[in-house]
């Protein structure tokens, strides 16, 4: 499942490199990786895909048959070319860890190589954390619209391309998914798998009775049965309730129907009521059709009984924001052995970098709850219960003092080490119950579905008088 | 890049078919994939996928791992996990031709199988050919809103995971991208590869100048060079200015700049207009920043002076619709040596579906524009010139008589005989053409952006005579 070849780049990478070599220059480098808005117009966003982007890392290389290619192309110079048969990821990677809550603007992965590596690097980087943590952010949503229900992940059939789906099932499960439909994403990452029957099991049959009778014949302790192939109240549940009612006689309680259509909330209460009058109190509702947060929302908030909800197109594409919008922007650069910060001034001020090598900064506060975000230079000294006063990271005017913390955490530390992997990366069950415990401890405003409370993210004193400097700096340059 | 793992399946479907094998329920069925609805509010889809499809097909297994793994789940009986390690598809496929126009309603697909290998296939087959069925339509509209301009993908760093990348980039080519910045892609599918410069190659330099002169200097004869990393007009355009000049003098022809940030109207008439000036009348004017069909067409309306598109995260994830609404249903069962056709009849008149094995013709006019497609059934005789009447698929009482087409064809043809691939496959190149010319060919009603005219998918009278008996004799059963 690991694409290896580090041929997976955007061309204009190894037209740089090349121009780079060209000029033997390839100075140190810290490049950043961020994103600028959170996806969904939420109120936070989960951070994910670190295990797979540094895996790949470590085998990153070109193959004979890549190299062919590349020559193959004519803007390649055969030196180049062998110093890309050489070429492996030798830097080092700080990230935060995978599940916690993050926010625009701060750094969420740091990476510290040569020019030519940080470069190499960069799409492979962005696509992997781009698109799961995106995914997981949009469960954790769905997540929490469920009211922390069962989520179980069907996307496989409509994802984008196969490993659209794949790690869709990772990120959806690092976001709160209870299970996934995508036996391979299963096996691959441990993730409990789901399913029973499809409305072709119905229609093989010559009736939806034989149909129901023969599933719980195979299945009698996981027997959920699709109610909706023909008429759902009229036909489908009548046959489910007597194969239900047999069951129950013969012992087996894990028994339930499945809506895939029609009216969720009339439906889910009328298949309620009859299944409870039939004694069926125990059987269980799991429905699916083109659900996503909302519509959970609306459907639990009017209190229809459901217990499982199958929720497939709109969780692994990310319905509403189809991508996150992370960049990765070089931010200091080695010259006669020290590096120097740099920026890009854009015309735009939402695009003006903050410069330099940096670490954020989580402040809690006596409950435990995150208050803010600090970004500082990565040498500046942050103590527990000392007072710092926080920027604006772009209105001029804004700042506030936030003092007696005394819980503050740093969020990124070092996960590779000159190319191997250096920290103890923790299972996928870990990392979900890091991403829920975290959003336990975030106040309710944030998580709003619509409008949330804005999370602040601000830059130190020192991080702003660089930034402030710099861009006067370019100014009078110009 | 294949998963060939025929784990890469819905657990269901495994669920489903141990309880077939159970029964010793293995009949010949027909499976018919199709879509409900035009993806973007559109008038017409590209069809794409197939190539991958057949392929991944003839090399689906279980691997012993796979089988470890299911057999852990205890779910499934050693006699089932038996039958699944000899596992091939050994299926008959009929397809439509990649690259063609379809339309909702009409089987793309007809799969003739054992219900076993019919059902495993489904989700690895509604997965490949949603996901580039949807990407080949979203790129022909974005090339038929840039005028059939240049369009260059650029969509691997946001990109639903790697694979949404490399087949996004297949699937766009085929609708009719000139370029990819995905080198893995380029190599995969000999898909042309673009890319030149990012703003770290300005930032990486001590100056803006220093940095276009120091990349003239390796790729004279392709110099595009970036001019937003800091002031567009006032930095980056003067000096692109300066490095263009010299290029010319000194014989080399292929000088251009990228935008990819600020209003590009506006900086694209400015830059036009100054490079004019300056003698640089050949220079190119590249253009990035969240593109779609819907900003190219305005842009082109204004007269922006834009010679290529390069289009990125809105083209790989299809933004406006991210997944394309193809499903996979039963439409025949063997009994007794015959097949008979199957229906699922819904609550919802939309999702009652075509019954029967079943063929798709298009009638063309006289000037070999297509004017409606037909679905019959499999042994019906169309022929050219004849009279034929269409019936709604729907609707009772909306037909028309269609006569005196000399050209009507046949869009499903055998593609795959018992699981081995016994159609000439054609290449990347050949399938882009048949896109553009049968693009070329549809009325100009049908493509535009906005309420495009529907075109007509209808059925024939034995059809529509078999549907109206089966959902009446469906009634009078229950």
């Amino acid at each position: 499942m690991k694409h290896h070849s580090a041929l997976l780049t955007d061309l204009y990478e190894l037209t740089m490199i090349q121009g780079y070599l060209h000029y033997d220059y390839n100075p140190g480098v810290v490049f950043d990786m961020f994103f600028r808005r959170q996806p969904f117009n939420g109120g936070f966003t989960i951070f994910a895909g670190l295990d797979d982007l540094l895996k790949g890392l470590k085998g990153l290389s070109f193959s004979k048959d890549d190299l062919e290619y590349l020559a193959g192309l004519k803007i390649f110079s055969r030196s180049f070319l062998d110093y890309l048969a050489d070429f492996r990821f030798k830097g080092d990677i700080y990230s935060v860890d995978e599940g916690l809550p993050v926010f625009p603007d701060e750094p969420l992965i740091r990476v510290h190589a040569s020019l030519i590596e940080a470069q190499l690097i960069e799409s492979y980087l962005l696509n992997v954390i781009n698109f799961q943590t995106l995914i997981a952010t949009k469960t954790a949503r769905i997540y929490l619209a469920s009211g922390k229900g069962t989520i179980l992940e069907f996307g496989l059939r409509r994802a984008q391309g196969l490993d659209g789906a794949i790690s869709a099932s990772r990120a959806a499960f690092i976001g709160g998914a209870a299970a996934t439909s995508n036996t391979l994403a299963g096996r691959m990452f441990g993730i409990p798998v789901k399913g029973t029957m499809a409305h072709s099991w119905v229609m093989s049959f010559e009736s939806e009775l034989e149909a129901f009778e023969k599933y719980a014949g195979v299945y009698p302790d996981e027997c959920i049965l699709l109610i909706d192939t023909y008429d759902t109240l009229e036909s489908g549940l009548v046959n489910a309730i007597k194969v239900g009612r047999r069951l129950l006689k013969e012992g087996h309680h894990n028994f339930g129907i499945r809506l895939d259509s029609g009216d969720l909330e009339y439906l889910s209460k009328k298949v309620r009521a009859e299944m409870d009058r039939a004694g069926l109190t125990g059987a269980k509702i799991s429905v699916s059709n083109e659900l996503d947060e909302n519509i959970i929302h609306q459907l639990l908030t009017d209190g229809a009984p459901i217990d499982y909800w199958g929720v497939g197109t709109n969780l692994v594409t990310a319905k509403g924001d189809s991508a996150l919008t992370g960049v990765y922007k070089l931010k200091a650069r080695e010259k006669d052995g020290r590096f120097q910060p740099t920026i890009k001034v854009s015309n735009n001020p939402e695009k003006i970098t903050n410069p330099g090598i940096k670490q954020v900064y989580r402040f809690y506060n006596g409950q435990g709850y995150p208050i803010a975000d600090l970004m500082t230079l990565d040498d500046e000294e942050i103590i527990s219960g000392r007072s710092y006063r926080f920027y604006h990271p772009r209105y001029l005017y804004r700042s506030m003092l936030v003092s007696g913390c005394s819980r503050i955490e740093p969020l990124l530390s070092l996960k590779m080490k000159g190319g191997e992997i250096s920290a103890d990366l923790p299972d996928l069950k870990t990392i979900q119950r890091r991403c829920k415990e975290n959003l336990d401890r975030i106040d309710s405003s944030y998580k709003r579905l619509i409008n949330p409370h804005i999370y602040k993210v601000s830059i130190s004193q020192k991080l702003r008088d660089l930034k402030l400097g710099m861009i006067e700096e370019y100014s009078n340059r110009r």
